[in-house]
């Protein structure tokens, strides 16, 4: 698996899976009717922002993506976030640690000193356990701060994890 | 006191203190050097965010403003957030708590869940002590989250409260 700077021609291949995960509800907060010239935009970052995609070096396939940036100005700058999506037709390969270990080395070289992910949904456990080997922690939970489309209003963590 | 919705005509009224509080760096994850129309662009909100101005009844002073917004998208678009200037030639006469007050309806109004602040610096304890004393609690700090110009990293909270 390669993982590399996105390119223009890349989104067509993410938007297939982005628009099925969005649209499920499960575990973004994006609206689920997002529009693909808004999710584009949102989704491919030009710096200080950075998007990647992991790709499958013998199909070409790109088996998911990710985007990094800043998540606070000022006198928080130093704090990066990240988004990460997995085509769930190639989901349990380990896109998603590959993806997120990429994550940490750009947010280390570019000079941040944590990661702060804004929003990670407590029913969507597996990334919570991605997260958790990957070095972060849950620093809170909002109650009842996500509503899921069948499990009704669950958790929405922040985790964190220092550089 | 009135706090009453901002027009465009108030923003030159709120522009120098507005200036004044994040060029000093102290309270707000904004540039310091933050420019004019960028600010305006930030702070200004049109629906469904909402920005009001507190307005001295006797002398027609803007005292302070607030703005009010969707914290999140999505499955957490019941979430709002808000964020607080009050001029300091006028503190300590309850322009933040009156402003604060008036949110919390206006969220409740909306049919927002909770209000999240996202980042609330430590040291700026007036403004912890009002949102602690408005219902609001602090879920968790993150570790040198805020970079202070005087006092080095010093946590970065954030403040939730139910409605």
């Amino acid at each position: 698996m390669l993982i590399r700077d996105a390119e223009a021609a890349d989104w067509d291949a993410v938007w297939p899976f982005f628009r099925t995960i969005v649209a499920a509800g499960e575990t973004y907060t994006y609206p689920r009717d997002l529009d693909e010239p808004t999710a584009r935009g949102m989704w491919m970052l030009a710096p200080p922002g950075r998007t990647v995609v992991a790709v499958d070096e013998t199909t070409g396939d790109v088996l998911g993506s990710a985007k990094m940036n800043p998540n606070h100005m000022g006198g928080a700058s130093h704090i990066a976030s990240a988004s990460f999506m997995v085509d769930p037709a190639h989901a349990g390969r380990g896109v998603g640690r590959a993806l997120g270990g990429s994550m940490l080395a750009w947010a280390r070289a570019e000079g941040y000193r944590a990661v702060q992910f804004n929003a990670v949904v407590e029913s969507n456990t597996r990334a919570v356990a991605l997260w958790k080997s990957l070095g972060f922690e849950v620093m809170t939970t909002l109650p009842e701060g996500f509503l899921h489309p069948t499990l009704g209003y669950v958790g929405l963590h922040i985790m964190y994890r220092r550089l």
